[in-house]
């Protein structure tokens, strides 16, 4: 079975107080309104058909940067990228938390349907 | 005198013993090689119209991620920055180095030539 993916966000990581201030200044530099989404520590926004830029509230942990992958079939995408190097933080319903080789963290999640009908999603065999 | 900016490169930064791993992890989850390019202590590749993925050998310091915007006019796109909250960190020859609210540092680069021209860059008054 194949499936897809896709590098479709980049998210920037904040503690609760400075999550508001990151926001505001994000919204700004990208001209585009981060608006809050259902997963009420996430606000986000489209900056073009194949990328979203979001503001995720942390609960603990260092502001940092890391990247999403959209797939639709997270097993199969991290079952692919564990081949290639990366290591299985957490595997939670419908995403995982992976490190790469030098340790910096990414995820990938469950695309929603269709959104990668349109993109350069790739398919692997 | 308007000018345009857009945010366009997504730049993994990892000392020089992790380099090569990282540009063939990267290369591998992308499905796109990232080739070394003219500032030799980087790779890239272009994952879409509108965005490049770049691996940085770093000289020094932890790995980590950040974001580039392209610009048309580097001095104006950091004084917008700095107007939103950002603070300027190193202004080089066509670059500069700046960081946000949280002090996650991100860069303002000269765009070359004709690349703000196709995609969703924004015009700034």
């Amino acid at each position: 079975m194949s499936h897809r993916s896709m590098l479709t966000a980049i998210v920037i990581d904040v503690p609760g107080e400075q999550h508001a201030d990151e926001v505001a200044f994000w919204s700004g530099a990208t001209g585009k309104d981060l608006v809050r989404l259902s997963h009420p520590e996430y606000h986000g926004a489209r900056l073009s058909s194949t990328l979203v830029l979001l503001v995720q509230e942390l609960g603990e942990g260092a502001s940092r940067v890391h990247v999403d992958f959209h797939t639709d079939d997270v097993d199969a995408e991290v079952d692919r990228l564990i081949a290639l190097g990366a290591g299985l933080v957490d595997r939670l319903a419908d995403w995982a938390v992976m490190r790469d080789p030098a340790g910096l963290p990414f995820c990938v999640v469950q695309a929603p349907p269709g959104e990668l009908d349109d993109g350069p999603a790739i398919t692997w065999p």
